[in-house]
């Protein structure tokens, strides 16, 4: 199966699967079949957060309605299996009647994370968690511009599946739901996309480059400062991170009816470059100080990448958003999964956020009707399950 | 850019784009990324019908809210302009405020069709076209099982844009959204994908490999003999087509808890190879004629593929169908964005499905939520413009 992305985007954390697919990228097209791209499940951190972004993704955030901690532990634990196998590319059992053959693994990562609720809910301690909740998952404060639908909002398990083919990652959500039968439900879920585009950094539904300053996966420095749990957190979350996510609407007509310079300065870089205001290549350092030829800021004070950059606000998150296009009556509905991994919400997505909701001219074109908190366990060793270090 | 299907299926009709893609297909990627892979938007039949299906459609139904016949002409004009350029390859103009630098063609083709309400609605000849109606644009008579959601049903105008890049095939429909305003609007719209899977028949969300007795879009003539409208038709649709959409909802949850053994007896098929029941290859002769060990018909006799098959109706069609997954809260929708094209509905879709709505065991697994009937003008010449000949 081929991968949607170039190799060169496949970086040192992709594993073994992942060199030999890039040392395969001239070869053979049986040779390609023969070696379905895999990530490995088991390790030191849960796959599908340093993993180089695939093509799509399945999200969705469950509900758990088990009743007693055995019977979550136990779905945690049938989750942990299927989702090793499915990951896998071995062969399902034909005599499952929700396999599907020749199904390619298609570099399928499966990344679950708990909610504020399932450590507790309106002050029950549901599941003995309560004393294992840690710091950093917070509930997240309101933010200037909210418009969050309740039923897209919270919720206990969060299942990020990504698959470089829409039906793989798909089918993991799909899986997972049937077993968690009678033990958790979907409160939501969202399909997602982002475009191959050679090799440059994608690009949003607005059309312009998006992670041009993202936290780079193939730098271990960086993850360790930003985005794993380390010692400043508990025992069972090192290794960890925290995922938030938004759902956030684009107002792409009234974005399109926006001259392009204008919406330049609304982002504070260039549409077809990608280079900030002022500037000339994508990845140039941004110079905020940098003047245009009127001697005003080249870059505006309330332009979207000044109030996000690391400068500005002091924090850096790890973004891995999906763009949406839900079709509908009437027309379609359209935006952008916002998930985003970091070491503590707390000095990362409401440090920055805060900062930027009320104040970020892009915020005129977007709103945020989705939202959730989850602290993402570290990953597990092969006989393992997602999650047992909360319960030990 | 690369298409997400193996060159093997660029077939005859992908033109000499496809046949480039499939002679670079172990070539350098560079070479790759400087070719874009384009189809030829000109010529005697409108593309994206005979052409090779790409991985992603993005399908919308507009209602018409021109006033005059000049009006629609107008829009016409436009969108066959817009569609030209965009599906041609040729970088935007960086001025165009809903421009996508960067956005590949991935093979992106848009297809017009014009429902029944375009020539006569509620009784009145709204644009002067009522005369020129095609009597195989028929309007679909009540199926047994049918739960149309009128919101979801009919409309003037259909557009199927479709491309190896999601963003792509929405940025098509989001762009003739846009210049039709004023003249018309969406009225319903659907995303869709296609699983990418190494050479093989891509198989539909119920597991089951799905085109295998497909009309071949290679095949002139089976294309002359059950696609394009010939002598038979009026002379402005000659080069055209119709096609019949249906928005088919798959209760998927209910088809996992049915044994594999069940599914097969319901699909006809074997659920692995996609071997007709009691035989062996994929691609074997379909026998309804062969016995199974009890003596009983190998094919039950309200199995989906006898139903269906040309041998018991007819009738062949050219499926030209996606998957779809909206997310969405308590759960996600899912099922088939049914499209297939066809010389006349009344001996094509019609023939077939009437004998099929009621009788064909799978329909208690499907829901037809949402259908619509639509005359495909032939292709234009440079410089033409889509359904003039209906005008002239």
């Amino acid at each position: 199966m081929m991968s949607m992305f170039p190799s060169s985007r496949r970086g040192f954390f992709a594993g073994s699967a992942g060199l030999l697919g890039a040392a395969m990228s001239g070869g053979a097209r049986q040779a390609r079949a023969a070696e379905p791209a895999v990530e490995p499940f088991h390790g030191l951190h849960q796959a599908g957060i340093a993993t180089p972004p695939q093509g799509f993704t399945s999200f969705a955030v469950f509900d758990v309605t088990a009743g007693t901690r055995d019977a979550l532990q136990g779905l945690l634990q049938r989750w942990t299996a299927a989702a090793a196998q499915m990951t896998s590319g071995d062969p399902p059992d034909p005599a499952d009647r929700d396999d599907a053959p020749g199904l390619p693994p298609a570099r399928l990562t499966v990344t679950f994370g708990f909610g504020p609720g399932l450590f507790e809910k309106e002050g029950r301690d549901r599941f003995g968690l309560r004393a294992r909740r840690p710091p950093a998952l917070i509930d997240l404060p309101p933010f200037a511009g909210d418009a969050l639908e309740p039923a897209r909002t919270g919720g206990d398990i969060s299942v990020q599946a990504c698959a470089d083919d829409p039906q793989t990652a798909f089918h993991a959500v799909r899986r997972l739901a049937r077993i968690a039968a009678g033990d958790a439900r979907i409160r939501w879920a969202q399909a997602g996309f982002l475009s191959p585009r050679g090799a440059g950094t994608p690009r949003n539904l607005l059309g312009f480059k998006d992670g041009t300053q993202n936290v780079n996966v193939a730098d271990p420095f960086a993850l360790d400062t930003f985005v794993w749990s380390g010692l400043e957190g508990p025992a069972a979350m090192r290794g960890g991170t925290y995922l938030v996510v938004r759902r956030i609407g684009l107002a792409v007509e009234r974005w399109d009816g926006v001259d392009v310079s204008e919406q330049e300065r609304i982002i504070g870089r260039r549409k077809v470059s990608g280079a900030p205001a002022g500037g000339e290549r994508e990845f140039e350092v941004e110079r905020f100080d940098r003047l245009d030829g009127a001697g005003r800021p080249a870059v505006a004070a309330d332009a979207h990448v000044r109030l996000a950059a690391y400068e500005a606000s002091g924090a850096r998150i790890l973004r891995r958003g999906y763009s949406y296009e839900d079709g509908g009556i009437g027309g379609y509905e359209t935006g952008l999964l916002f998930m985003a991994y970091q070491k503590d919400p707390r000095s990362g997505f409401v440090k920055m956020f805060g900062r930027m909701a009320g104040a970020d001219r892009l915020m005129r074109f977007t709103t945020h009707v989705g939202s959730g908190v989850f602290a993402v366990p570290p990953g597990v060793a092969a006989g393992g399950w997602v999650g047992e270090g909360l319960f030990g």
